[in-house]
């Protein structure tokens, strides 16, 4: 029996366990930065299997993490970790929202060093309870009102542990370093530049990512290259100005509203740029508290994208302008916090062909796309350039699945046949990576 | 002892029960179409005084109750207000917020018919719990999380009942008839239209109501003929579109946010008017549900007014254009809601001068303004222009009052010395009436 | 024969003559700052009748002269005013647009100081040549392509001419003294304020101006008391930007168009103000030069007007502060220039008695109006409130005629029966005045 | 010598009338479906040397002529065009606009059908005559003022009867047919669609077309397939409203320019769509009449571009629903006019491959760009995809060349050592795609 053999058996072994911790982690659904059952089970996990774990500021750099909850609200989410057991040995270390986990396999031997990395937090949202919705019908819909993994992120931090465990089972064979990275708060894209500009990255040589579902809706579909990620920043924006009576002093007032209102109009005219693609939306706007009286504050949402980093930082720079010129307008205050962000960037054609190769000597893989855009964005972008400019490779993989509903719908769920596939490719590619330096 | 003194000596004797009265109902507060437990404790004391009382559909016209609660919180209010000592055998008349009482005294003699009229609903708002606001500090802060007294009407509700009091008291030296109106909903102006157009005025020679505060903030002052009142529309609108993902298929949205602001820009557009002031006020919006989402809802409070009901007509019937072209721009649903409304108004002279001479021969009164503009809205003025059109005389009093802190600010409280001298004013006018009356 | 008589009979008799001089300014008609014709004429025409002169310098600060055309438009129209008739001694001491005049009359007896002020210019604007519009008929249309009488100040000026023979002729019979003032560029309120802060009005007792038309469109008819003069404020605005190709590099542009429209909406929501009614009009807005260029430039031309000048000058203020808001937002130069304003002022009641007295003892007087608002701006008011802050009183008084078309119309025509009644209501004030003073 | 040189020797021989040639058509420079001298002379010429003219109807079809001048304007062209040597017998075909030339040369013998199109109009706007502009210095500055060649049209034209000449020597050498067409009225992408849907392309095998300039700035440069062609509509927009005084009453008026500044934010909204870049400009807007007038009257030149047809439609179809609802929100009438329009399109790759081959067997050609983007737009558009949807091949190639400043400048101007360089590229690519043909 071949190596390639014995790994694909012993993952199909596995599948079962998958599975449950899936499960288990859609069940308790954490968002952004709240992650601290979620993230407390993992590093329990890979200590367990003798990984070294890293946590807390040792793996993100505290400047760049980006829309963080408040101290009250972490507080809130760590008492209800423990409540549903969550480690409290863990949790104590990602105080402040230091919800990621790193975990290490040095073989000892030379070789490269390989990271895969695997998101891990839910959406906002509330799950739906319908029959039709299996996690429902099957027990395993999410107990946390608000919480719900509506974009497949359980399935990828359950993969990364089936990795986990099968470089463990097959170390003897690696050489080098093997690094797994579960990244929390990529929805909203705030959490992956405090990972990527901490040092967990600096001597990777290939990053590997992906992710479950995406445009490929076919278990067993694996896209090799996925470009096509926007740049893209997301700002919260609050104007202040001054209440009166709309009926008896209406001059008195300074009206957040119409300075919001202006705003909203004129940043959608930003999109037009020679180099590409541009994107902005005021996604939620609030204003105002009553009918008669002129509205005193106004809260926005707001989003650019770019094709490229060059547009999205034209529209970010033209919208700040904007913002702030709709403030002067009707003399409010205006504070503008950045709270999310991701670039563009490109998966290496050398690596994504040797996704190629692993995928077509894989039974499980039916149908292999060389290329696709994401035509989203994605904030393992900052990792993926980091580790290109330090002369690494990066690329990243759309696991094709069945979609019950469309991502970040209330009614998301996935075949999870395809985690076992996942589990496969990643697998397989590191030792593949490992072989072809050996010949060298 | 003259008649007069009788009359003003029985109402100070009655001064502490209307102040307990107006502290109950205080700390009871509730707000527009939801004073179950209040209206039914008003329609309990008018009984056992023996007024003939009126409720439900007999004083209400369906066809003019704006911005009605749904069922569900009707429901859920008219529980609450039962628990609060409520009186179920009146709640039940009450049903689908007809929380408003009509109470007649009939002398049986010929003579004219005088209506009081008393708005007894409170605000939305929490109110203050800090040491120095009285209501809190002596135990009748509003139980109610969301409602309180922040314009002194209940404390025209305890003077309405010290009248009932003092009419029942006096009733041998009256003619004619006597008709106490207790309205529900005068916040957000939504209450008199229904009561207005019902029956209840058909007869009504005289009709007096008035206002505690405002402009007038001494007590002893009367400003004895009140006009300005600013002719009013309340709608709510509601945008429908459709969300998409604002990254990957922005055109594939209805944008209802992009509506919503063009529309408030546009409809501030509309206040200039040959004839006079005009206003508009998009006071609260609310749009949007995520920030990488086209917005799929946006709601908005507005209300418009005028000098007189041409210019506020005027206004209303652009804003409603307005409103329909930006939901045909964005290619969304719209709907629109008249949710109150007010027109404007004028005291008659003559019964004012009635008022004046009044004050004038009360010890109490230390000050008389003539005339003064109330620079707001009131839905009294359906009654006034219903009571005119029938021939009949209307006329709206402002009685000063020290206030701790503005109408509408949860700090609201007033100097209750204020509350006997209003009682004293009304039942002294209606005295004046018979007696004109009879000398002719 | 009486006094009286004596004076009106005159005045009959002049009433060809006046006819006569308001063809022909009619028919070259003269826009603000360029009336050098129109004023040549009339400073010869004093001149020869004796008055004392002034010109230029002396009569105009400086300053205050709003919305002046260029030295090179001044230059062209004093050509052509020479070439139609202006009289050379004259119109070079109008240098730079001083295209006023003033005749001084001195009795040497003791007395007050009556002024009478009139406005000499044309409008903008092509003249009717339809057989039905009679200066068309009967050859006395403008031949001033672009300039056209359609306010009356054509008849205006020479009332004031008409008025001074009068003085003259009755001179023995007056005190005091006479001021005539003939003021330019009244049209876009531009020309009052500098001869207002100049010295011609430091002892003037009384004031009398007017206008023919209007609210009243029946000759004989006056109004003695004319208010409700709205205070009123000129901008011409200038955005620049820079250009760019709409198609190949959108983001290199700096859209002043976008600028502009962002600021005429906002503008347009400016009009809400306690104390009353306030106006905003962008009235012209042209911007850009090409489907396909990123507009650089574009030009506004807006006023603001309120009931009172507090009104009008927050409307102002704010609109600068929205004006300059937009362009920031769009990275825009902006200018704003003031290109002229007036004030809101009151009729005194006391002289407004008179002419009504006056009224009265007229024959040709058939219907007198006490007292009416204007509804727009005059920069007379400048004079007015000068002369009421030194202790004088002024009056502004309406003459009724019949119209052949509104105001500002271009087959606008007057009835011309109006202007000897003028002239009678205006020489009869002065000698009622002078009488008055005797009897004291 | 061979054939090759002989047609580049004859070339070089003919460079001096081609300067001759272009001077003369920039000289009497004629825009947009004004080009009745040029087209005559174009005519003759072909004519002379005995090609098949085809003119008027036969080459056009009306429906499709858009932004054509008034009646009276094409009348004085024509006169115009008269008076500066413009032919009468081939001017008078060409009345309504018709001022486009298709010469035709069949050799009688089988083989391809080769078509090349020159467009041959100037744009708007006033040449330099500054003496460092080369047409002003050696007098053959525009003498038509407003319009001037700034895109090098005249070249194009003169390049083409250049073809002409050569392709009339070497017919002998020559099979199938040759067809030269002349477009009007590029500039606004006016002209083409009419040609392209007449019945002039019906057997075209191959269409050749390009452009002196743009993005290479080298002589002896060329752009063998160039795409990124912006798919264009160009509208042109008027509103309606009524125009009241805006102090007086405001109220009355329909205000055109608000619902115009509406329409230029919004319609600024719409360049999102998921395929790829689209663009839009309000290039144009002027509104309003005067600044006391509440403006009646607003017109707008306005263009969409979608890097593929699809998204241009889309902001087409989204941009007429706004300036309709913009209209409806100030009830205002509303035209559109379509005035202009490309499609995007795509050179054939089989094509370019032989430009390629072609130029490096010129010696002229010193530099080869295999491909590029116009990033413009460019009616030829819609004979190309003719062509291309008849089952033949088209491309587009850049003639690199010197400018003295950019397209639509003033100062424009080129080496016209480009001229004969691109008239070897066309002739020899004729004579290649014939070879090729032979040997099948």
């Amino acid at each position: 029996m071949g190596d390639n053999l014995k790994l694909t058996n012993y993952i199909d072994e596995l599948e079962n366990e998958i599975i449950e911790i899936r499960r288990d982690l859609h069940k308790y659904a954490e968002s952004g930065w709240t992650e601290f059952r979620t993230a407390s089970k993992i590093a329990k996990y890979l200590d367990d299997l003798g990984y070294e774990i890293k946590l807390g500021e040792d793996i993100f750099n505290k400047e760049y993490m980006m829309g963080l909850p408040t101290k009250e609200e972490l507080k809130a989410h760590r008492s209800r970790a423990l409540s549903q057991g969550g480690i409290k040995e863990y949790i104590e270390k990602m105080e402040d929202g230091y919800t990621g986990v790193v975990g290490i396999l040095d073989t000892g031997r030379q070789g490269k060093t390989i990271a895969f990395r695997f998101d891990i937090d839910s959406n906002d949202g509330v799950e739906s309870n319908s029959l039709e919705h299996r996690p429902f019908k099957e027990g395993f819909v999410s107990v946390n009102k608000g919480a719900m993994h509506t974009c497949g992120h359980d399935g990828h931090a359950s993969i990364g542990l089936a990795l986990s465990k099968v470089f463990k089972k097959f170390e003897e064979k690696l050489n080098g370093k093997i690094i797994l990275i579960f990244q929390p708060a990529e929805e909203g894209t705030r959490g992956a530049k405090a990972m990527a500009y901490s040092h967990i990255l600096d001597d990777v040589d290939y990053l590997i990512s992906g992710h479950l579902g995406f445009s490929s809706n076919t278990v067993g579909e694996i896209v090799c290259n996925t470009g096509g990620f926007f740049s893209t920043t997301k700002m919260d924006v609050t104007f202040k100005g001054r209440s009166s009576h709309a009926g008896a002093s209406p001059e008195k007032g300074k009206n957040a509203l119409l300075g919001a209102a202006t705003a909203t109009l004129n940043l959608h005219t930003l999109c037009q740029h020679k180099e590409g693609i541009g994107r902005i939306n005021v996604g939620v706007l609030n204003g105002g508290t009553g009918r008669n009286v002129i509205p005193e504050l106004a809260e926005m949402k707001i989003e650019t994208r770019g094709e490229n980093n060059n547009i999205n930082n034209y529209i970010t720079e033209r919208a700040i302008e904007i913002i702030k010129a709709s403030a002067i307008m009707y003399d409010l205050e205006c504070e503008i916090k950045i709270v999310g962000g991701a670039e563009s960037a490109n998966s290496d054609t050398e690596l994504s062909k040797i996704i190629e190769k692993v995928g077509r000597d894989l039974d499980d893989i039916k149908s292999i796309v060389e290329q696709a855009k994401l035509g989203g964005s994605e904030d393992v972008t900052y990792m993926m350039n980091k580790v290109q400019q330090n002369g690494g490779k990066a690329v990243y993989v759309i696991f094709g699945t069945t979609l019950a509903a469309d991502h970040h719908n209330s009614s998301f769920d996935f075949d999870e046949g395809a985690l076992k596939i996942a589990a496969k490719v990643y697998a397989s590619t590191a030792f593949e990576l490992n072989r072809r330096e050996e010949k060298v």
